[in-house]
């Protein structure tokens, strides 16, 4: 064996984005949708692009940057206090159903438990504590401790470097199926827990567990934790 | 002054990508503009992907990747033909009606002009000449050569190395707001040729010219260029 601790993603993985689509669906109503969705793909992009460029600013400023251009590209006039309302959003998310039985299974087994996200901390810390998730995790690494976005090395870094093992003893969850590719490149051991059944990415780095639900996780680790008989 | 020399993005800024979603639309119905934007949204986000993780493949490559994933994700039948013709098509684009006339221009000024992009050395070179372009430019240069993609420093560095000046005396030209925006955090002088209209990037790195045709290039190049009175 060889698993020692678990990392999991944060926003999709742990945290249903699902309310702010509906939050920003009753304020432009017929446009919450592509709304959610626009602005989700202008966040990612931008944390790649500032990541690429070495022009990190934390993972709030880049959401907020999103969601103005998202609202421009769509013709939705955001004003200060529907744009404080949608920032808000992000702090307040629940966590998926699967999640607490989810965490509960794996504090059984003793391993560290952590989580690896994008967030900066302060986000990180009001929504998991406001999802009441934070009493399960052992230690919260933030890409802003390194100024770098996943899927930088830098951020999968954080990983092994906290730990003080290698990153193949490391179990690495996402519900992305980038961040499942990217870490599985990187060297983690990985579940992608793909929640929409999207299609596999076409990166040649197929995550070494994949299902629909966190179970599936839990399930692998079960049984890579058994003493051999 | 200062500008000794120009460069060009190639695919969308000097190459019209449109007849690709026409070919899809022919073999897919109803389809071809959903897929034509998946397939370059999932393209541009495998160049950042593998390079942030260091895994260069050739452009070629990455498109054909992504063409895969957005057959998957719009659950669209794709077979060996198929599947040549559409990525043939990228060889056989038309060049927008402005380029010519801007190329001549440039070349007027006696500034050394070049492409710049992310394709693959094959890709430019067939794309240009079908296009009738290659006899225009004094330098291809291609991502490929140092295995990163725009927006990586290493693929804007081939300008001032391959023409030993500083990226402040060259004149940088995409139609790609984040490609000019990053091009601006480089150093380059840049114009973005804003197309479709999009809204502006939200990474506060403004181009220092905006229009919607490379007119607008043109005309800022030709004053920067006159002797002051």
């Amino acid at each position: 064996m060889g698993i020692r601790a678990v990392l999991l993603d944060v926003f999709g993985t742990l945290l249903d984005v699902h309310s702010v689509a509906a939050r920003a669906e009753q304020m432009f109503p017929g446009n919450g949708q592509r709304l959610s969705q626009l602005w989700r793909q202008k966040q990612l992009e931008y944390t790649r692009l500032r990541t690429l460029c070495d022009r990190y600013v934390p993972f709030t400023q880049v959401t907020e940057d999103a969601l103005l251009y998202a609202c421009d590209a769509l013709h939705l006039p955001l004003d200060a206090a529907a744009r404080g309302l949608l920032m808000h959003e992000y702090t307040q998310l629940s966590a998926f159903s699967d999640v607490v039985p989810a965490l509960r299974r794996i504090q059984h087994t003793g391993l560290t438990l952590g989580v690896l996200s994008n967030g900066d901390p302060g986000l990180l810390e009001d929504a998991l504590h406001s999802a009441q998730l934070d009493e399960y995790f052992d230690l919260i690494l933030s890409a802003d401790q390194v100024r770098a976005y996943k899927t930088a090395p830098a951020a999968y870094g954080l990983g092994p470097q906290t730990l003080g093992c290698p990153a193949g003893n490391i179990f690495f969850i996402s519900s992305n199926g980038w961040d499942a590719s990217c870490a599985t490149w990187y060297g983690y051991k990985t579940c992608w827990v793909n929640r929409n059944g999207a299609p596999a990415e076409r990166l040649g780095a197929a995550p070494h567990v994949i299902g629909r639900t966190l179970e599936v996780a839990t399930d692998f680790l079960h049984k890579e934790l058994q003493p051999a008989a």
